[in-house]
């Protein structure tokens, strides 16, 4: 069985009575990020993807612009302090992701070390995320904003609402880990087309949006000005923020923005997206990138 | 207009065409939680109740352990340095926590001062927390798992389950602002019998379960061996933490739980509940405590 996925026993009540089963639940797991050696947070997040999630994290901390700022990711045997070359590194750049059960015995495959091109001094006191809160964990308000070296694109993207209707089922029916337990986030990356790119799933929202936008820089697709980000929950600052810093012009969620996100989305002049549900949506900012066409006219 | 909720400008579309309206939002704001003027950690979260937050966050922590560990409560004016007794402190325990428009000019109400009343050392490597992510947020593994000082009571309270079923819906008639903007998470506390003791709501879900463990450690209901927690989302590492640290026996979750959570409620005796919806339940540890009458026997 993988790590994204887990079998637990459960006691299933119903009103026809109780019946023992097995259940399939996401796994959740603490994942602790090094950076040259040194612990920078630990977030809780579902095995998988971990080196994408490290890139998305660091891009949107603003403490690496482009794939070629990470010489090395390496998973680091048990909790034990792991410099980079040391011996007790299990793995490098384009070692499996998910590891098999043959190989974790020795490796929890829960800390990451990520060596910097341009070794950088970091404060934790600064970078403090976790699974879902993703810039706001800082001790200053006065840092929860960060500037993007990624200015958004003006115009950017024209896209058809009736082609951003499309999304959310297309998130959906590419959750193959929330179809077995009800339980996952996702995040998708789609071209304004409404063409998939990459989706991901985790136990914390912020890190499948880390793990796509990891995943993109890692393809040399950051700045993302030609995509469109797309989560299966809320719309909170933090995600704005990630967006933004990716260079992603618009954001779409399937449930409510906060009051914040839409300030930042229009300070920043991100199309953000809400209640993206059925043929309906809500525009909270820059309306532009929407093209006028009139949904009626697709519905024939 | 309170700061639990805020309007935003928003284009909305449909099937039928465009309209521009008014959207009511949930608000999303930073605090900086200090303890003894020393910044320790930033949540999003939805303005109101900061100090049960905060008596709820630093129980989670295990860094006070009731409410008389904590001497004052503090809002600090704008994002200055504030020591405990400087001019600059505009608020005190039992002030208003939802401060009105015309007194947020000089004071953001995004600060929080937490004097204890034995001061403690606390490194913020070691304490790292978000909306969303409790105890998780740690800069080592090992510190992931913290003891709690209040251990589950055994039996502990007697539930029907025919009462579980009820409180969901409980909890959600009384979500007032979920109601207005779709977009919160929600926390209850509730007796045995079903009666409902406190709700909380907030942009981040452990928020709201920090804010009424917070109202429960000032009622001094602290360990709360007879109350059972609801929560409308997900059950994560984190919750089961917060329940268990706060000596509550039982976790009620809608939604499913991770791996982790599982592992955590077995290892620490406390009965979780997942997938609490309509009459029917997955009970994954510690059974016990539910009776064992059949739910067909209410459902005449």
């Amino acid at each position: 069985m993988s790590r994204v996925t887990a079998r637990r026993r459960t006691l299933r009540i119903t009103a026809d009575g109780q019946v023992r089963r097995p259940d399939t639940l996401a796994v959740e797991e603490p994942l602790e990020l090094r950076v040259d050696g040194e612990a920078l947070t630990v977030t809780m997040r579902t095995p998988g993807n971990d080196v994408d999630l490290a890139h998305g994290f660091l891009l949107s901390e603003n403490i690496i612009g482009s794939a070629q700022d990470i010489v090395s990711a390496r998973y680091c045997a048990g909790a034990d302090r792991c410099a980079p070359g040391a011996s007790n590194m299990r793995t490098h750049l384009g070692f499996p992701e998910t590891p098999s059960e043959s190989t974790a015995g020795q490796n929890t495959y829960n800390v990451l070390d990520i060596e910097l091109r341009t070794p950088t001094p970091i404060s934790t006191r600064n970078v403090l995320t976790t699974s879902a809160c993703g810039l706001c964990g800082r001790t200053s308000l006065d840092e929860v904003r960060t500037r993007s070296r990624y200015p958004l694109p003006t115009p950017g993207p024209a896209v058809d609402p009736a082609v951003l209707t499309t999304l959310p089922d297309e998130l959906r029916t590419r959750q193959k880990v929330f179809a077995s337990t009800g339980g996952l986030h996702a995040a998708g990356l789609f071209t304004p087309e409404g063409e998939v790119v990459a989706v991901r799933e985790d136990v914390g929202r912020h890190n499948a949006v880390d793990k796509v936008i990891g995943w993109a820089l890692r393809e040399n697709r950051i700045p993302a000005h030609d995509l469109i980000l797309i989560v299966s929950g809320r719309a909170s600052f933090e995600l704005v923020q990630k967006a933004v810093m990716a260079g992603i012009p618009m954001l779409g969620a399937v449930s409510a923005p906060s009051s914040l996100a839409v300030d930042l989305a229009l300070e920043t002049g991100l199309t953000l997206v809400g209640f993206l549900r059925g043929d309906t949506m809500n525009i909270y900012s820059a309306p532009e990138r929407l093209t006028a066409v009139p949904l009626t006219a697709h519905a024939d």
